[in-house]
């Protein structure tokens, strides 16, 4: 009996390095990041990577410190021709119309309704959005938000690919995450978006769970409904992880200062800045959209993603910048 | 060459398997929480973590979900006469006094210069402790506070134990961490006291890492100072993680509900409740101070840890109560 219970531990073990082993063959074959082309850009990722996981190198960073933080919109998945949550806040509010009649004579909802998404935001710029992002992130349970939010990413479609939202994010992008975490990375989500509109699928589309995603969020409270607890999602701005809330959002979400950030836009600047002045080796990267035919091409000039000054900071900062259309062997995952 | 290399794979893979083995047989023959008796309150426990990871119980929950969140104060370490963020504050007080000539006059600094701590806090009550924490908490950077706190829980020694503050944590507690996360949980601290205040030290004492805590925090704002960026901690509150911000600061930093919850006092109410009323199998467990021999005995009238209608609450909602006095064979680890 003994014998046998040793036999078996045996045959276990060796099953367990055969796996271990065969995992790590198959992963150096290949190599990282495949849909990468080998250009400098790849390089210097690699060459991050490599230098502070080596245990010999001076820029050693031990597992635990070993945090990245990405931008979203435009870092992870399209942007273009506006956020994906704008199309969800306008479905919604097409969805709730019928119960506010009112919506009919009112700014912005008027001409949103028509379909005038141009009107509305121009006319009162950004007040226009918030009263837009109130009219239908509110007035909820959170429990509540996320299922609508859950509906919603299962089934729209983006208007001009006809693809999936989900399957508009950036394959060479899922792969650097996979990429980092398979160094020790422990990689967080840090978007000028709702953290409420992206936790619900953000683990199953790019491997980052809920408590790795910082966020712009409204005001809550915690209320007992008919004898059930709930947090109640109110009409206020609670907090706005954008520019120079970045830093502030990791600085109260995570606590340290990342190793590593990733970003577009002037949004991300602070974020790129903050993290890339840290002690020690430091990675820094925007994603510059130049591919107007597999993707969008848009910088200085655009509403959404609006690249500018820190473009002008890359190269004084030593960021590195990726050109998408000569780095990016494929833009958007296989169906 | 290739012979070699096959068998060195080979005695890794044994040697991999024996620590494996070895491992899993040494804490099988201890079994887990060694500190606990062999009470109904560990046996609640162990049940509850045993059926929750049965792929085959109808209450099993997948890891990812496996989230436990621990109130600080009086439920990982102790909290009498004060909690020590206020001796950390009074510390800091004493150590700014000379470039504060006007605290000399000036209440509640005045009295508590004094050594004179009641006469400061219930003159004017929680307004005191806020000005308190305000004088010593902020207009510094966000790492210059780290690098305080760090020195000051290197040396500071708990004024009736003589121990360092951080063995003044329960070993009991210490293992339930252990062995949750050996379970697959990821835990977290949720205390009413400063995030930053606990950020720089639980990873080393609890096991959790900053990005795990969650806490009370002053305002911050993003800087470049002299060229460096920085993030500032300003004199203004910017939340409160008690009472009902507890599962308000768990829905923003973590974004699921736990599925256990451990807490000692009525400020812990609210996420016990918010955990508790969750779909499936929940745990909600709260540290009775019964012990006034090996620890403080205290609960409805107690200024710090005041226990009262959670108290009452805990049998009706089927809250498991750790009576410290039986339940516990020791309090604080071994030097």
């Amino acid at each position: 009996m003994r014998q046998a219970l040793r036999l078996n531990k045996f045959v276990n073990a060796i099953l367990l390095a055969t796996l271990l082993f065969s995992y790590s063959a198959v992963s150096t074959a290949d190599g990282p990041l495949p849909s990468w082309q080998n250009t400098p850009t790849k390089q210097a990722i690699i060459a991050f990577v490599e230098d502070i996981t080596d245990p010999k190198s001076p820029n050693f960073v031990p597992v635990p410190e070993r945090i990245a933080t990405f931008d979203n919109d435009g870092t992870l998945w399209a942007e273009q021709p506006m956020y994906a949550q704008l199309f969800f806040a306008i479905d919604r509010l097409k969805a709730l119309a019928p119960k506010h009649p009112e919506w009919k004579q009112k700014e912005p909802f008027k001409s949103i309704l028509n379909g005038d998404l141009k009107g509305a935001t121009t006319a009162e710029g950004k007040k226009a959005l918030i009263e837009l992002v109130m009219a239908t992130h509110a007035g909820m349970t959170s429990e509540d938000f996320s299922n609508i939010v859950k509906e919603w990413i299962a089934t729209a479609k983006h208007p001009t690919t006809g693809r999936p939202f989900t399957k508009m994010v950036y394959q060479p992008m899922l792969e650097l995450l996979t990429y980092l975490r398979a160094n020790g990375f422990k990689t967080f989500i840090v978007s000028g978006g709702g953290i409420a509109f992206m936790r619900p699928w953000t683990e199953q589309v790019y491997g980052i769970p809920p408590e790795q995603v910082v966020g712009s969020s409204v005001k809550t409270q915690y209320k007992v409904m008919n004898g059930q607890p709930v947090i109640v999602r109110e009409a206020g701005i609670n907090f706005i992880d954008d520019k120079a809330g970045k830093p502030i959002g990791i600085n109260q979400h995570i606590g340290r200062q990342p190793i590593a950030a990733f970003g577009n836009s002037d949004g991300d600047l602070e974020m790129l800045q903050w993290t890339t002045s840290g002690k020690g080796k430091r990675f820094g990267l925007l994603v510059h959209h130049t591919d107007a035919k597999r993707e969008w091409a848009y910088d200085r000039k655009s509403t959404f993603g609006h690249l500018d000054k820190a473009l002008d900071m890359a190269t004084k900062q030593g960021w590195t910048v990726v050109d998408m259309k000569s780095d990016w062997k494929t833009i958007y995952p296989d169906f």
